[in-house]
């Protein structure tokens, strides 16, 4: 296996990820890399890979690496047109796009026409743009596959049954540090609180995404693009263990389902390797220690961005770009200490109700929603 | 989808519940049927399938049923030669092996060479004749596709993984009623006690060696050779609950596992219209009534029998009949009061050491093997 790729954000969690995969992995080649402005950890990614293209969104950091990486046969971008620029370079067959927001949707549209496959670990692209994401993907006729654990479960899942109809995908959930609590419970949560994970350490924004079970929604709109299924086929379950990843169910009644060790490089490397499955020195599960695997119906109506979520799938359109971005705000304002646990889920919901939905939108579109829905987001009063 | 079948054992658990099959799966047809000697039922059978060969173990209940049938077009043929004959009929694409015993040997082979697909259910064509049967599989290059729940389970977990090495076989046990006694709590256990299956209901035969784990360590020989991987490949897992119905972990670390309710009908007809899953009226996981799977490691001192089947397997030739069939004659006498629940595994394991082992063996050398091993497991004295 020889494969040729660019990261996009990788000097962040999958991006580090990522290259920690190609480490291990004889074939891949890097050839490009970007970053936001970490620039200390991308010129040492530089130093290590030797990719001969990378970006740098912060254009002052651009300039500050391109000046430390004179000596070396690398080319040094600046800003979104820069990461556009290692999405479609010609030498690639694959890119990771591990950028974290909005800013991954232009690069993977445009690697997505230039024919590149796509190792999707970026949110936005399926839960703001989705429709148009794959259709691109089948317009261009390239690949688009899953990093995160629960996508690329299911896409395990599937393999070896093509034709068979999927009679429900088994979205497994962790449930979060509140799992079991009441609305009443949550009124007075602290972020504090909120970013204490069960399972593993992870940034703010997803360990609170997580706490509110919007994480499991956000997963529920990607799976519905990826997996072309009805929405009613998609249940979240939960299962505070982590070691089922995901399942399918078929109309035979069998369930197919993928079971790993927390480790996002398991998929990360599925995604690189695939149809080949690569040894690795990755955890293995050891059932003498994972001997108790549970599993219950989420509580959508205390955590009730799942629910707001299935909603503006439902709604479709531009809805999801809103519900993405009124996300985004309210939990910063949460983080910040401005509203509570609860409200998340109140600002999201006052958002969606205030937002005129464009069902046949551009990229364009789709950008002015999320920024509108921040904007509106942003003043909701309690 | 279209298939001709035959059944040897149609009067059987999984014979009925074969039928039952075919009833659901449009484009399956019987074309032959036998019976041991269960003649009321086969009747049956014969009425609302209309299978045009119909076999009958007994010679006399054969001639019986002939009379009965006399109006129909359908031909009745008597003894293990009227078996053979089911099993190689020209119309037929695959044959569901589910007899019982020694008796399946014979006609499964003729099969194969026949160039028909098995659905084995009989667990003595691998167990006992393992490397002859697979051997004949790929020179008469057909296919042999399990029925068991475990399996059928690891087959349904291999498929779309062609070419990627396996690191572990996860064969899922229930651990049967004695789950986690001791020797010293076995050694009174009455045949009573060890009839009564926690999951559910079986004949006397399997329910003992659910008892005694010799069931799944005749499933850890059928698993070698139908897997073709090493011994030191195969766990056997304590799973109480019986959902997990068997798992493939791969060298990445990624596990694919089975899951479903306990009904052998799933397993039966994915075996008949592989690669198609069929819509059923099979019941389905409903993961908050199973919401608790547990795992344990077997305890292979206390249940030893499970330990003699991987010895029988290391040792290879004629020892694995040798085991099956001193099995056989020790859960017998244990039924009949002659012996208690532990001397099982010493009868088979005194059998065992007093065999010569044949590396090189023919089917009769196979049968004489079985008849020499139930000869001395008889008269085994305590």
């Amino acid at each position: 296996m020889a494969k040729n790729i660019a990261i996009l954000g990788s000097t962040g969690s999958i991006g580090t990820q990522t290259l920690d995969v190609v480490r291990h992995v004889p074939g891949l080649k890097v050839w490009g890399l970007t970053a936001h402005e970490n620039i200390d950890l991308l010129e040492k990614q530089v130093v290590e890979f030797e990719p001969v293209l990378v970006a740098v969104m912060n254009e002052r950091k651009a300039e500050e690496l391109s000046m430390r990486l004179s000596g070396r046969k690398v080319t040094v971008l600046a800003g979104l047109e820069g990461l556009v620029q290692v999405a479609t370079m010609t030498e690639i067959d694959t890119v990771v796009t591990s950028v974290v927001g909005n800013v991954g949707l232009k690069p993977t549209f445009a690697a997505i026409q230039a024919g590149k496959d796509i190792a999707l670990a970026n949110k936005e692209t399926l839960v703001s743009a989705g429709e148009l994401m794959i259709n691109a993907v089948k317009q261009y006729q390239v690949n688009m596959y899953p990093v995160d654990s629960e996508h690329s479960a299911i896409f395990q899942c599937l393999q070896g049954n093509s034709g068979n109809p999927i009679s429900r995908l088994l979205l497994t959930a962790s449930g979060g540090p509140f799992r079991g609590r009441t609305q009443n419970e949550l009124k007075h949560v602290t972020a504090a609180d909120a970013l204490k994970h069960p399972n593993w350490s992870m940034g703010k924004k997803i360990s609170i995404d997580s706490a509110t079970l919007m994480n499991k929604g956000l997963e529920v709109i990607e799976a519905k693009w990826l997996f072309d299924v009805e929405l009613s086929q998609i249940e979240v379950l939960v299962h505070p263990q982590s070691i089922v990843h995901s399942a399918v169910e078929y109309e035979d009644h069998s369930i197919i389902a993928q079971l790993g060790e927390h480790d996002m490089r398991v998929a990360i490397q599925y995604a690189l390797t695939y149809p080949e499955r690569v040894v690795n020195p990755y955890p293995k599960v050891d059932f003498t220690v994972r001997n108790n695997l549970t599993f219950e119906k989420p509580d959508m109506e205390t955590f009730r961005c799942l629910k707001l979520a299935y909603q503006a799938i439902e709604t479709g359109g531009t809805m999801c770009a809103v519900l993405n971005g009124a996300n985004e705000v309210a939990v910063e304002r949460f983080l910040a200490g401005e509203i509570g646990f609860l409200d998340i889920a109140a600002v999201i919901e006052r958002t969606m109700q205030a937002h005129a939905v464009i069902y046949q939108y551009s990229l364009e579109d789709l950008l002015a929603a999320d920024e509108w829905a921040k904007q509106h987001a942003a003043q909701i009063r309690f």
